[in-house]
C-alpha cells in the first residue's frame, strides 16, 4: 500500500544532555522531553546524549503508544548516547564508529569513552524506504573554534579540528555508501559545527544533503536558527562571547531520490524555557515538517563538482595540518617514553646498588649505609613515577600512530574522490563540446 | 562504452604473511609474489598481511604496468595490511574497522594492534560497477577451533569465537548496506573460518554471496580447496592434527545483481612450493576465473529466509555466550582493580609511617627504625606492582565493557533482522494462501 501523495513527515532532533547525576535536573527534564515527544506528532525523533540505557528504557515505555518502534545504539565504553523513536517500522539498523574520537586524556570531554558514532535506521513508510541517520560529533573546543573563525593564526589551538574534518568525511562517506537504495535520506543530530564550517560544507557537498534551516518555507525560533543560546539557563555565558546571539550546531539535513522529492515546509526551534519552569536541555530542539512527493523536482547544479573539488582540497589541507601536528605529538611521546625508561632503569640500578651495599654491610656486621633509607624510598617513588610516565607515553605513542594512520587513510580517500570528480568534470565538458 | 558480453574476470586473493624481519624469507617471497601477479593476467588482486607500507610501495612500483590502479588501506596502529591491485579504475574506497579486534594483551596474535578491517574498492569496468571487498579476520585459536568442531564442550576455550561471529555479522552488514547499487559484488580474503563455521554461514546467508570453491566448474589445487596445507614448509605441522589434509580459510565469494549474473568457470589454488624453491607464503593463493554476463539467471531459493533465521538464532546464542563470558571477565577486572588499589593505599600508608618514624627518630636524635630500610624498598616495589596491576585492571575493565556493548549492539541488530525476515516469511505465506 502506498501513501497518499504528497504527505508531511515530521522529524525532531534534540541533544538531551542526559548525564545522570551530572546534568542539571536530569530526570525532571526527561519528563518534559517525553511529554514534548508525546504532545507533538513527530514521525521520527532523533535523540542524542541519552547516555543511560535506563533513561532510554523509561522513554521507550512512556512513548510506546506514540512511537511503537525505537532503537538504542550501543558503542564504546559508555555508549553512543544515540537513540531513535519512530512511528514507522524500523526494518534495519547499522552503526559506524568514527575512527578518531578525541583523546582519552581529555577526560572532561569524554568523547573517546563515548565511542562517537553515526547510527542508521531504515524505515519503511508504506513501501517508501527512508534512511534516517543520527550522529553526535565530538565536543568542540568552543573558545578555540570561535577564535579560529576570527583569526586564522590560532587555528592550531583547536586540537580537534582535523578530527572533526575526518569525522565529517567519514559521516559523508557512510551516508553516501549506505543510502544508495533509499528513497529519502535524513540526517539529524548535534554536528558540533557552525553552518559554514569546513566539515559542514564537506558533508553537504559529499552527500548532496540540504539544510532544513536554509530551505524552510517558514521558520519559528531563535534568530539564525541557533540551538545553543544565551537565554537558555543551562548554557554557560562565556560560550557566547564571540557569538552573542548563539550558535547553530544541531541540524536536520535531507535529500530525496530519483523517485521521491522532498522539501521543508516549516522549521521550529525551541526557545529556552518556552514558558516552562526550565528548558528541556542545554540545546534547543529542532523540529522540521518535511513534505514528500513522488517524482523528482531537484536537478544537479551545474558546477557542483567544481565546488566539491574546492571543498575537498580545503579539507585535505586541514588533514595535512593535522598530520603534521600528530607526527610532532608522536615524536614527543616517543622521546618521553625513552626518557622515562632511562629513568626507570637508573632508579632500579641505584636502588639495587643500595640494597646490595646494605646486604653487604649486614654480612660484614658493619652498618655502613644506615642513612640511605630515605633516598631509597625517594628513588622507588621516582621509579614508580617514571614507570607510569613510560606507560602513559607508550599509550600516547600508539594513539598518535592510530591518528596518523586514520588521517593519512582519509587523505588518500579524499584524493581518490577528487580524481573521480575531476574525471566527471572533464567528461561533462567533453560531452558539452560534442 | 560497454564491455562485450559475456567476459571473464580473474580475481586473486593471497595472505602474503609480510611481517618484516619476522616472516621467513619475506623479501624473497615478495619478489615471487610480484612475479606471480605480473605473470598471470588477473583483473584484481586482493592481498592481505602486507603489513609494511614500504612493501606495498615496492609492489606498486613493480606492478605499475600490469595494475595501474591500487589502494592501500590504513587503520589501527600497525595498519590493516590490506591492499588491492586492479587493472580497472578504482573510483571509490571505504574502510570499516571491526568493533572488536581480539584483545590487546594477546600480543602474539597482534590483531588488536592491526586494526582488523574490511576494505571496499569500487571498480568501474566500462560502466559496470564492481564492489570488491577485502578482509582479514583475526587469527583463529586453531587448536581450540579444531576441538570446537569436534567436541562442543570445549567451545568456551575459543576466546575469539564470539568476536568472529560479531565480525562476520559486521562484515555481512557492511557488504549488504554498501553494495546496493553494485552490479557485481566480490569478497576475497582470509576469513580465518572453516567453510561450515557459523560465521561463514552467517555471512553467506546475510549477503547472498556464493562460494567460488563450491560453484567452480573446474578446480585445480589441494584437496578440498585447502589454503593452509601441511605440504607448505612455512606452516607448523601441529596445526593439522585434526585436519591432516589442511584447512580452507581463504575465500573468494561473489554475487551478481538484477542486471548482471556471474558464475565461476574455474578455480585454482597454489600447492605449496609448486616446483619453486619455497612457497610464496604460508597461505596458498586462490585464483578464480569468473564469468560475467548481462541479465539475471539467479533466483531466490524458496525457504532462504527460514534458513537465514535459523543461522541468525544460532549466532545470537553464540553472542549471548560471549556476553556471559565477557560479563564475568569485566567483573573479575573490577575486583582486581579494587584489590590493587587497596594494596597501593596500604603500601603508601606503611611507607609514610616508616618515613615519619625515621624523621621522628632523626629529630629525637635516636635511631629507632634503622633496620626498616629494606622493608620500605620492598613496600615501594609492592606499591609499584600494585599500581601497574590497577592500571592494567582498569584498562581491561574498559575493554570488557566495550566488548559487552558491542556484543549487545550486534545481538540487537540481529534480533531486528530476524523480525524483518519473519515478517517476510509471513507475508510470503500470506501471498501464497491468497
Amino acid at each position: 500500500m502506498m501513501k497518499d501523495m504528497p504527505f508531511d513527515f515530521k522529524v525532531l532532533t534534540l541533544n538531551c544532555w542526559g548525564i545522570r547525576y551530572l546534568s542539571k535536573l536530569c530526570s525532571k527534564r526527561y519528563k518534559c522531553i517525553s511529554q514534548k515527544l508525546g504532545d507533538a506528532s513527530h514521525d521520527v525523533a532523533l535523540l542524542e546524549e541519552v547516555w543511560s540505557e535506563k533513561d532510554y528504557m523509561k522513554l521507550k515505555k512512556k512513548l510506546a503508544s506514540y512511537y511503537p518502534y525505537s532503537h538504542y545504539f550501543r558503542s564504546g565504553v559508555i555508549g553512543s548516547g544515540l537513540c531513535v523513536f519512530s512511528k514507522h517500522p524500523i526494518i534495519d539498523t547499522l552503526l559506524y564508529q568514527y575512527t578518531l574520537n578525541g583523546y582519552p586524556f581529555m577526560l572532561h570531554h569524554g568523547d573517546w569513552f563515548g565511542g562517537k558514532s553515526v547510527g542508521l535506521v531504515v524505515l519503511n513508510i508504506s513501501g517508501i524506504i527512508v534512511n534516517a541517520y543520527i550522529t553526535h560529533a565530538p565536543v568542540v573546543d568552543v573558545q578555540a573554534n570561535h577564535k579560529m573563525l576570527h583569526a586564522e593564526y590560532s587555528r592550531e589551538k583547536d586540537a580537534y579540528h582535523p578530527h572533526r574534518i575526518l569525522q565529517a568525511w567519514e559521516l559523508g562517506q557512510f551516508v553516501r555508501h549506505t543510502s544508495q537504495m533509499a528513497d529519502i535520506v535524513l540526517l539529524g543530530g548535534d554536528l558540533n559545527m557552525h553552518p559554514d564550517d569546513l566539515g559542514n560544507r564537506l558533508l553537504r557537498s559529499l552527500t548532496g544533503l540540504r539544510d532544513s534551516f536554509i530551505e524552510a518555507e517558514s521558520y519559528e525560533g531563535p534568530q539564525g536558527g541557533c540551538t545553543l543560546i544565551p537565554q537558555n539557563s543551562f548554557t554557560s555565558k562565556h560560550e557566547f562571547y564571540s557569538f552573542p546571539q548563539g550558535i547553530r550546531i544541531d541540524y536536520i539535513l535531507f535529500k530525496g531520490s530519483d523517485k521521491y522529492s522532498i522539501n521543508c515546509r516549516a522549521l521550529q526551534t525551541t526557545q529556552a524555557a518556552d514558558g516552562r519552569e526550565f528548558p528541556i536541555s542545554d540545546h534547543e530542539a529542532v523540529s522540521a515538517t518535511l513534505q514528500i512527493q513522488q517524482g523528482t523536482i531537484q536537478c544537479l547544479l551545474s558546477g557542483a563538482e567544481n565546488g566539491a573539488i574546492d571543498v575537498l582540497n580545503e579539507a585535505r589541507t586541514e588533514l595535512r595540518v593535522g598530520l603534521h601536528v600528530a607526527t610532532g605529538h608522536q615524536r614527543g611521546a616517543g622521546r618521553l617514553f625513552g626518557l622515562s625508561i632511562a629513568l626507570v632503569l637508573l632508579s632500579v640500578a641505584v636502588v639495587l646498588c643500595g640494597v646490595m651495599s646494605k646486604a653487604f654491610s649486614f654480612i660484614l656486621g658493619a652498618e655502613i649505609l644506615t642513612e640511605e633509607g630515605l633516598p631509597i624510598v625517594v628513588l622507588c617513588l621516582l621509579g614508580l613515577g617514571a614507570s607510569l610516565t613510560a606507560l602513559v607515553a607508550a599509550t600516547a605513542y600508539l594513539l598518535f600512530t592510530t591518528e596518523i594512520k586514520a588521517l593519512r587513510g582519509a587523505e588518500d580517500e579524499m584524493r581518490r574522490q577528487t580524481h573521480t570528480l575531476q574525471h566527471a568534470v572533464i567528461n561533462n565538458k567533453g560531452h558539452a563540446i560534442i
